[in-house]
């Protein structure tokens, strides 16, 4: 249970630029009494556009989150129909679920940082094509799902395959989650998946992007003798790996090592390049301006 | 030259904390017509202190810096008598001064920065207790002093010291600088400089401090079998080594490193914390309380 | 299962250095017409000792690592009593036994590498001082001990700690294992405890050392104003937190970061820190001399 | 000059592997009572190639480099003649020759490391396409030649570009150099100057390569919303910033970066990169496989 001291209220705003912005915003908070605790903001010179996030005490305000955001309707209204806004309470836990494979190091990862309250989620399932990681989800005390996908070889296969992502579709869509981690899952989605978990479906790529997109990128990385390898967390598109990035991170590889040294060394950032891109997406850090990110951390 | 449109004014400000601040001085901005392009807040919850740095376009504005000044003096009243607060016009070129002795690294490092326009920062001299590198300074079209300190074995070492530091601080004290930078200096500054130099005088350690302070860090390290190696830029104080950090960074070194090795493999990392803190401070983006830094970047 | 062609003997060798030891090691490997894949070598000028390590493909020796053993004697008597020499088999599995508290993030982490296949190692045990960790050990499929310590006001504390070790040595010391990790286990170990286990017990400790040493290094960081935080994987000897560093690496925080999000940030290096360090001390990569550590990766 | 105990013999060799070469090298070493004071070797499994560095005491070797050349040519002969090697003597200094355009950072940065005796060179001349670097290099003590290139609008411009390049290369090849160093060029090099440059000539990208070659990279990366920029120094070959890479390194960025943040930014990662990739190279540390490198550091 979080205490009531360390509840927040996080307001997050993007709209066109203009003077004046930040003072409506800020008076429009001391008028209400709020305590700001974190505040940031972004103007963007090339697309007139401007980002804030503000954290708000929860006790500092003399009312509830929903009169918050019924108050603040009106402020946002005077910055035009292009405003984008949202007010989010953290005493109310964001809520997951996680697509995975066989590869099990994100996985493992992610559940160890759950259970270790490293990250604000509440983990409503994992869904995978395979069996094998099942039981370690279940220790931990979440719902596993398997849907098995055809093989490259599968007699009529597209169909099956757009039938296993109906039955992903209704697994995930069923807890209308905030956030599907793509742990290594290695399916492309398909563009409708894409279109209705826009801003919310996150994948971990085991590239530094745009370098190495598609597939088997440590193949490509060693090929090309890079000094670097790295990983990219980012939203899903319909475009393959090219959707906006949140978080890269890369380390140090040498001529010594192998494509096989490369896919165990990677798994140390993926891990981390993951676990950060999706904690700033529940700590509604991330903002999307069209196929770029604003983080706030 | 700076375009007009690249003037900037920036405000910086510490007070104690209190719900409002931010939604007074962004009303006040906002009254004023001025645009802001960078604003950035931090609130210390264990001192209850508030620091800010907002930087707006001057053409933004319809009067001078120093109306500026003076309508804004009246705000920050309000915040108490501890507020501390000021407004610096980036078309007025801060001033340097560098104190070196025989090491060239950062010196070579810091006006190649200059010539190149990296450093916002007009060079007013440079003074060594050694001839060396008055060539060079010259050459770069800056001033060069010479101020020859008593070896360890010299008669009457403290008067002579003495006497040498005061004539540093005449050639010092004459540009009236806005930063005094010790770019490997390798001499303790006395007590009575350090005060009159409080906040403006940097200094680069070679050590991730408070690992190795005082003489000879990388023999520490070496003696030590430390991983990484480090350099810190602060500001000096009257407790050698221990002032306010204003950046630090690493790099990896390994048992195949000698002395030697790091010696010259440092060097790159004390370029680099140096010329970044060094930016920081010209940029007004370090804010000093107690004995650490909050960093506005 | 190892495949064969990957199973691979492992020469470590330390001793006063002189000319012509990698000539006769080379040699001798070529004689017996071992297939070399890894080979480094370290001279120390100042103390004048030579370390070596080698990996030979063992399918290209006619004759099993006992009989390499037996051969590569001779060899190593050659270079004097002082001599330190080991040859090991990748198919003969290192044994660890792991040592917790309440902290989970490192016990998480290593459980999922074991489970991942990304470490070389059989988890013998889990030993930890409460209780909380016991489920998730035992999903795994390892032993769990609890052995309670007595609290800061126990009756008879010393007592019952030395009591609480001594279990702790028995339940260790059975398993006869190559690795003792103290994931966080934060008891001070017993002198006779560091010697019983002098180059097999591994400890994280979560600051940069040899800054911040002893008890909460956070809070001690956080104090300074540091502006990167790190973790020291190391041997543990009786002198505290001063043993032969293995590994260690560092994060960025700035002036936003309070000691719990160093806590929390922390971990991630914390936990990347141990498992580098635990990998190459597995894969016989870590040749201690005195205080330091001659790390071939 | 290098007092005699530091001067070393550098031998490089690469060849196909197969077993004995370690001990042939080594015993050859041996039995002319050379002092090894750095061995390193690498093994390609996937072309089967062998690679390796040695470097011996100059003065625990009775005979001249000469001497060891001659002898050693008996050796490498029963490698097979695909067998690359040689023996370079640190007591003569490489030959270096910078090219250049406007862009200054670079340029300082290695006129301050050849000054401040961080790199094993010879600067024999900088080359510029405009003059405004002239002083400082001649302050430096280094011959400057001006090659002015046509504009994008000059007529006839193929030819007085190919013009342009005939005179470089007579103004380079005169003093037969060890590293030409394009030091922010700019100019692509005609395919000619590629061949007859092969493996001496060093570029720096400003991407971290494969990622956005060609023109304007810190453009292409901001477009991108990359999270962090790199820089890339590689052997120039004919086709454009795709020749083996030497070193690469990178920084973060975040949205708040502009395209002239990220110019300035980069130049810290250029100047870095640059520099280390050339000081592995004139020391021997870089052996080119196809398009790759072995580099040992």
């Amino acid at each position: 249970m979080q205490p009531a001291a360390d509840r927040r209220y996080v307001l997050t705003l993007s709209c066109p630029d203009r003077t004046g912005i930040v003072a409506r915003i800020s008076g429009f908070l001391a008028d209400a009494g709020a305590w700001i605790v974190e505040a940031a903001y972004h103007a963007e010179p090339e697309e007139n556009w401007f980002f804030t996030r503000q954290v708000v005490r929860a006790d500092s305000v003399p009312f509830d989150a929903d009169e918050l955001r019924a108050r603040f309707a009106e402020v946002a209204a005077e910055f035009g129909p292009e405003t984008s806004w949202q007010v989010t309470d953290t005493a109310v836990l964001k809520r997951a679920v996680l697509l995975v494979t066989k590869e099990p190091h994100c996985l493992h990862d992610l559940l160890g940082r759950v259970a270790a309250g490293e990250l604000p989620v509440q983990l409503e399932a994992v869904i995978g094509n395979h069996e094998g990681l099942a039981d370690i989800v279940r220790a931990h005390g979440v719902e596993f799902h398997h849907v098995p996908f055809p093989g490259p070889d599968a007699p009529d296969r597209a169909a099956a395959k757009a039938a296993a992502f109906d039955e992903v579709r209704k697994l995930v869509d069923v807890h209308d989650p905030d956030a599907i981690v793509l742990a290594r899952f290695m399916q492309i989605l398909p563009p409708e998946l894409c279109t209705a978990w826009a801003g919310r479906a996150i994948n971990i790529h085991h590239s530094f992007l745009p370098s190495f997109a598609g597939a088997r990128p440590y193949h490509q990385a060693h090929a090309r003798g890079v000094k670097l390898i790295g990983a990219s967390c980012h939203y899903v598109t319909a475009d393959l790996d090219a959707g906006p990035i949140i978080e890269q991170d890369v380390i140090r590889v040498d001529h010594g090592d192998t494509v096989a040294d490369m896919v165990r060394r990677g798994r140390d950032i993926e891990r981390l390049v993951l676990s950060r891109g999706l904690r700033w997406h529940l700590e509604d850090r991330v903002l999307v301006q069209g196929n770029k990110t604003v983080v706030f951390h």
